[in-house]
């Protein structure tokens, strides 16, 4: 097993600030590995970065048959809360005939600042639907009606929840040692760096393939890059950096240090952990390996933003910047 | 030169999810490193934890004979811009015959959110003096007024600014390699973990001398330890374990992960730096050394929520916790 390398680094004038180390892995489309750093063994929680492969049981079931490009997008989200996310939930909710009573994921102050303060305006309290995860969970409703299943859809020996680990099990290849109960109490189940990769890189491939799950792969994708602000919302990672690269990748992020990205023309699956669960060096990492794969153009604002950003100060000064790390820059 | 240690463990279920590395060092006021963990000699900028070193000149000089204990306490602290840091550092201001545009900090959004609610309602901009470091800055522009020197207080060749690196250097015993500038425009100087033990246990040690620094350093650690609510703010870590200290040790937090701790009876200084800059981390550790030197009771509330806080989700379902690692649980 090998040790977590240096991926990230944080640098003030002339002095190297913080370091943040970590794994990643490219893996290809037989489950082989194409680059990796680290340990492609460690074993992680991938948290939202799998929400693609919990919702593959929505279409494989046929639930989500009617499903909308956006409202696929969305049950792949950790969206902030926007009017955009929130008005498209609400009606998806509404189309169910539940409220948002019916959610288990939780209120959550939106991220979205223009949100965030109308609610604070209103003296008002977030509701569920503003949790980042209520696509998903509308998600999850929509193929709990399907199978007519009881309300507490969130519960790990649910129906709702057994599909997606055998859909999480099967495309990682892995069996999962251990599970933890996510921010939005959804089941997160354990798998390796390589098994995650390996997952993604199924998505990447599902167009080679005719039968139901990489049907279902290619449809969530496929409306991921239709849909970017849908995934995330404005000045976000995700949906940045996926306006940016145009429909050549699918990617996304997860708490505590996690990204991953579908990479359709290479057939290409890439996934990376930071070790300390930092959110500027998941977010440096994933650019500067879509740069190295030739899908993000290293000049764009968005690519610059992620990779080699400044820090500045609360008086706009530029006090330092942070930057891939030597084993990320060959 | 040693590798920095895993010092934090962040756990939910059972899969250890984030771990954090870095240094830490307790030193005596001979200099003497008591204990250590990773590299005492690594190069770190102290950030704001060393405030109460870039305040002694502003004593030293006579500047501030007329300063009560709350502005001493303010003018070392991070706070989080609630009224009673704002209306303080308000009326120093007016005592000084300066306005908020003499401040040279920059504009910050409070973190307390009775003040940035009302900001928000008020549709209002944050100013200069909401930035946490307001206080130390009227220091500045106070020790600046005795010295009659120009308005740019905050830049490296100023008086002002030079009169806190010899401080520094003196106390932390070490002649600084590289400055970096910090949040709120000020330089800050890099010296090794040990050098800001070793000026911390300058700070612990005062009370057995009766020179000009060591009289200013008791002042500055008094009033930090009768006024914890100034240094930082209610919900704060700083604020809530000097409470539950009660006078046994002044503590200050850093940015990018470092924390200090001036622990008079024992006459040690505490000094540490998470490599990745994590405060969840940064916390942990210095209420698990606090713990360890028996200046703070392992039960008591404030330190359960720093050394082993447990993790909620958005529904208040526990999934995890934060806890030390085992170089720091002997």
């Amino acid at each position: 097993m090998a040790n977590p390398v240096d991926l990230v680094e944080v640098w003030r004038g002339e002095l190297l600030e913080c370091v943040h180390q970590g794994h990643a892995v490219i893996c290809d489309d037989t489950g082989e590995i194409v680059n990796a750093w680290g340990d492609p063994a460690a074993q992680i929680f991938p948290r939202s970065s799998c929400k693609m492969i919990q919702a593959l049981p929505l279409l494989e079931s046929g639930a989500g048959a009617h499903l909308t490009q956006e409202q696929l997008a969305l049950s792949c989200a950790s969206h902030q809360g926007a009017a955009i996310h929130t008005d498209r939930v609400g009606a998806w909710l509404r189309d169910l005939g539940l409220t948002d009573a019916d959610f288990r994921c939780g209120p959550q102050v939106p991220g979205d600042q223009d949100a965030r303060h109308a609610l604070i305006r209103a003296q008002a309290e977030p509701c569920q639907i503003h949790n980042n995860c209520s696509g998903k969970h509308a998600g999850f409703l929509t193929l709990n009606k399907h199978l007519g299943g009881g309300a507490d859809y969130e519960k790990i020996d649910h129906p709702v929840q057994q599909m997606g680990k055998a859909a999480f099990e099967e495309t990682t290849g892995e069996t999962s040692p251990a599970f933890g109960i996510d921010g939005c109490s959804a089941p997160n189940h354990a798998c390796t760096v390589h098994g995650l990769a390996r997952a993604m890189a199924f998505f990447a491939s599902a167009h080679d393939r005719s039968d139901l799950r990489s049907t279902a792969a290619l449809k969530l994708r496929t409306a991921m890059m239709a849909y970017p602000e849908l995934v995330a919302g404005e000045t976000r990672a995700c949906t940045d950096l996926m306006r940016a690269m145009n429909g050549r990748a699918a990617i996304k992020t997860g708490a505590d240090g996690v990204f991953v990205a579908i990479v359709p023309e290479k057939r290409i699956g890439v996934a990376l952990k930071i070790r300390d669960g930092a959110t500027r060096a998941s977010e440096c990492v994933i650019a500067a390996i879509l740069v190295s794969l030739g899908v993000l153009d290293p000049n764009h604002p968005a690519a610059i933003a992620r990779m080699t950003p400044t820090l500045k100060n609360w008086r706009g000064i530029t006090v330092g910047r942070v930057q891939p790390a030597a084993a990320l820059r060959v």
